[in-house]
């Protein structure tokens, strides 16, 4: 295939952000765009980072070779019925979400052979939304996890593969179980926990909380960047990832239930000892090249 | 009084960013040091942020107007009983521990009327540790928390107050155990929830632990920083702060059992107000001028 005509559904920041990406690197024929707000379609014509929007998903998707869903995953089946009776032939259809078990299983069934699926994640965003917050180098530099099963046409896989590494992004692939586990403890957990503790503070006396917010340390600010992330986005992927989500849910609580109880017994060892292994970790982070300016440059989700 | 004789009482981190600021803005008719460490006194004289260095406290002490505790928390009730004695008339004592209600209690029995205690805790530091991680900057346009009580000479917070403004912090009084409860929330428990969930995940088996630090995103990277941090020094936070920490500690964890709950069932309403409720409190903490560059060039604990 030479370049594809893509169609991005969903412009907020993952989906403009393609769009700067596709263009910069001249990756595309033509880029059209779909969002349901008439708001975020004109505003992606003035940005211009799509080269035509639509009304309906139908009518973005309608000349489309490879189509990019960057809408929130409850969104995705629902578009997916509805644009795939008029796609052309030989279409790939991928993703964005951050959670694959569930979108690759709601999907399978919707396709006929003319369709393809590649189910896919960048591990890259920032805490911004809406078609104003993209931008091109969002992906340098960044994972892409794929996550597709025995099913996937391979030369479809190997098409998505080559925007995204066109964009910029290291492409791996991962079992899209595996892959909502894994997400679960670096990115799901620490968002929810990070949304839990800024919502405790939330409710502390008001006399406190001004204060809480006036000497706002690390890591409370840190969080609060975290916990600033886009509501609908995060409770989808809770939804979609419960089971991984409890499960690491409820051994963080267990870890953090022997922590307690060895604050309150003054166990400065067992304190001690937890503090100096995650210190390991953090080590492993750093040589793994993922704290580096260039990995902060996107911040990821 | 005109440019104080200083000493630092350990010279790690923050002793050793004390020494450089008060050089860099020539505070300091001389200051002395003293590590337990034979390596760090070297250190500190090589890198040069003291005049002097001594093998006891004592010696370190001996002409001292001001003396800046810069130890863990567990360490200063003993080094201030073996070094008041041979202090002289009028010389203050000052902490920069995260813990304020502790040492206040510790250290006012031994006080006579010839020394002055002002407890002290400057909102700055890194996750580095150690004399060659200090720098003269690490406390501009940071806030200093001085939390006298009623029976603390006037004359001696001022003195103390004069050095931080003169390092470039902003100084503030607070109550005692208030100030542990409000750091409690903002830097105790987002610590305490850094080294769990690293914590957690140093237990996954060894191919998801693997794939963990591999695919590490925000927050857990966020996490893994945070949960770097001096081992010792937290150790002694948690145990010093414990009554604080325990209280906030209850309320996460309730809160966090509510989201639980509404994950497991699909309760998106409640997943929804709660992280719609976090994202003001994000913009609060903008607004209060704790997220800019500035703020963030020294990392805070």
């Amino acid at each position: 295939m030479s370049k594809p005509n893509v169609a991005l559904i969903g412009m907020g920041l993952i989906g403009s952000s393609l769009g700067h990406a596709l263009k910069k690197n001249d990756l595309a024929s033509h880029i059209s765009g779909y969002a349901r707000s008439a708001q975020t379609r004109e505003a992606a014509m003035d940005i211009g980072f799509v080269d035509s929007v639509h009304d309906t998903p139908e009518a973005a998707c309608i000349d489309a070779d490879v189509v990019f869903f960057n809408t929130p995953l409850s969104a995705v089946k629902a578009l997916a019925e509805q644009i795939i009776p008029g796609l052309k032939d030989n279409a790939i259809l991928t993703d964005v979400g951050s959670v694959k078990a569930g979108v690759l299983k709601d999907i399978s069934p919707l396709l006929d052979k003319r369709v393809h699926f590649v189910p896919g994640h960048p591990i890259a965003g920032t805490e911004e939304s809406g078609p104003t917050a993209g931008f091109a180098e969002l992906f340098e530099g960044r994972w892409c996890i794929l996550t597709p099963d025995d099913k996937t046409s391979l030369i479809a896989v190997e098409q998505v593969s080559k925007l995204w590494q066109g964009m910029g992004s290291e492409v791996t692939f991962m079992d899209a179980a595996h892959h909502d586990l894994v997400l679960a403890i670096t990115s799901h957990l620490p968002h929810l926990i990070a949304f839990n503790i800024v919502g405790t503070a939330a409710q502390l006396e008001n006399d406190t909380r001004s204060e809480v917010i006036k000497y706002s340390a690390s890591g409370f600010r840190d969080f609060t960047r975290i916990a600033a992330s886009d509501p609908i986005m995060w409770r989808d992927i809770f939804i979609e990832n419960k089971d991984a989500v409890l499960e690491v849910l409820g051994r963080f609580s267990e870890d953090l239930t022997a922590l307690q109880r060895a604050i309150r017994h003054s166990d400065a060892d067992y304190l001690e000892e937890v503090f100096t292994r995650t210190r390991g970790i953090r080590q492993s982070v750093v040589e793994a090249g993922q704290d580096t300016d260039a990995a902060n440059f996107g911040r990821d989700e």
